[in-house]
């Protein structure tokens, strides 16, 4: 079992404050995500800025993409992306498109999915899921469940490559113990942190303890 | 049943390019969509920039949203878009979240979707939705077929606005004759014409023809 990685999600409004944050903690992390509001909202320029910064690091544009996967993977890798969201919902086709343009390709489990559909895209090849704990049982106040640590797992044994996120924070990171998942993701349980470096390092501290070096 | 608009998809990779298209055709049609494409290249700039070229028309941001509804909304409806689109996999709490940000929320049915999802997107107040003719049928040389068209009129009578769009050009509307089509959108079938004024004055004059002024 290898030790997970963390990648920090960047949800800013602005390209400013985004930078501010990755400039303190991209040392800290494995994987930097430019995320979904961010890339939205600045476009390509996030991701080069980014990658100008950290040329070594993983990279992820989380464009959750649903068509015209080709376009969109070949747009974002040549801005500098290693990784690719695209949506569950997203058409086989889509995801072959996009597969072709772009080093790895991530989808992301929102709503309704079904294992006979994660079949399908183990089958053209693709060796990352997302899973998201329910933004519902979020805000109900629940944690990470048995629930969802059995469909991670499941997910892990049909071949993914499996980051979680969602309401992640040091505390939590143990309930995966003996999981052997990919990454964790968190945006706010760093960059809302009083001192984000030390929150980064609290996090990466707590995945060396239970998974090793 | 009254004359159904029509959209301009601008999926440009820049916005020069996009920009250089609209400043042509932006007088003919109804509503300017910015593409996904365009959205996450070149990110709110392009909301902004048309929003100030064309103060009056519907501007739709194609932000195909699965999360963060409530600020993605927040973010397109400052840059000046009137609608914006979801996914139809987010959740409802999504969905929810968004709605309360934009003046309209336009769900975009990919893949597998079911009336019974279609209901609860009514039910919570979701008056638009837009039907893809699938990417599949069109590359293997399919136009619109029973089936396609029974499913927009099915949409239709449960109450959506509905907005269709695929491989439209000006011989496929009169499919539509007797349905009470909301949008037809259309990208290259108007940006990759020889002369694009004329192809989407092309498109309305075939409009008119059936709809009625």
């Amino acid at each position: 079992m290898s030790r997970p990685n963390l990648q920090i999600a960047l949800d800013h409004n602005d390209l400013e404050h985004a930078l501010a944050d990755i400039f303190k903690v991209g040392a800290v992390v494995d994987i930097i995500e430019v995320g979904t509001i961010l890339c939205l909202q600045e476009g390509q320029k996030a991701i080069r800025c980014i990658r100008g910064m950290f040329p070594e690091k993983k990279l992820v544009a989380d464009t959750k993409c649903a068509d015209a996967g080709g376009t969109v993977a070949k747009n974002v890798a040549k801005a500098g992306a290693d990784f690719m969201t695209v949506i569950c919902c997203a058409t086989i086709p889509t995801m072959k498109a996009a597969k072709k343009e772009v080093e790895e390709l991530q989808v992301e489990l929102y709503g309704d999915w079904t294992y006979q559909q994660a079949e399908a895209w183990r089958e053209i090849g693709i060796k990352q899921a997302i899973y998201h704990q329910s933004r519902d049982a979020l805000l109900s106040g629940e944690t990470w469940g048995e629930k969802d640590l059995s469909k991670v797992k499941k997910l892990i044994e049909m071949g993914f490559n499996v980051s979680v996120t969602g309401g992640l924070d040091v505390d939590t990171l143990k309930l995966f113990e003996g999981i052997d998942v990919y990454t964790f993701i968190t945006g706010r349980g760093i960059t809302a942190a009083p001192d984000p470096v030390q929150a980064a390092q609290n996090f990466k501290d707590e995945i060396i303890r239970i998974w090793g070096q």
